[in-house]
């Protein structure tokens, strides 16, 4: 069994042409011996955004801490803490900040694609 | 894509001779056609525990509130908002709140099994 803090975590950053402002963490992965599932945690910063983007494989994500919104077929929809969202393979999507704490969230992927 | 909050699902209560205090939720899983993995939510009340048990799967958890402690090969380990555990599959495992908030967290587990 593993316990940890996910701060305990070396962050990777997040910073380039198309995301913004974000802190990576794979929490449960590959090196766990987690075979089936993949468990990574978001912090974005006041301002920051994730890419605007699709791809073959699906999201289940829990929002932990902050406020925000997730870009859905053509709207945003709001996002706090305790939110649930389900984005299906090929469905377009992007997350962004738009409060002044960190918006934080576990979001999780299946295994055999990159971790993060 | 599908964005609610957790607590738009009805809980089912779960209070028997092993588990006390749990409301647990589905909140992505086969209806939405998440057929790799399954992301449960359980609120455990103060005084509240989860079955010390053992089983076949893995379980990624999220802890988003409160405080409490996990069963770890004979000891206990504290877990509070922001802890991560991960119980690979045959490893006995308990929860319970220690605290007087409800211990909320996010546990997943792999597709082809009981849900809830």
């Amino acid at each position: 069994m593993k316990v940890i803090q996910y701060t305990d975590v070396e962050p990777t950053r997040i910073d380039n042409d198309i995301a913004k402002g974000i802190n990576g963490r794979v929490v449960i992965g590959k090196a766990d011996q987690a075979n089936n599932f993949c468990m990574r945690v978001f912090e974005i910063e006041a301002n920051g955004y994730t890419p605007k983007h699709t791809h073959g494989w699906e999201h289940e994500i829990f929002v932990h801490q902050g406020s925000g919104q997730v870009f859905n077929q053509g709207k945003w929809d709001d996002i706090v803490a305790g939110s649930i969202v389900f984005i299906p393979g090929e469905e377009e999507h992007q997350f962004k900040n738009t409060g002044t704490l960190p918006l934080v969230f576990a979001c999780l992927i299946p295994s055999g694609i990159p971790e993060l």
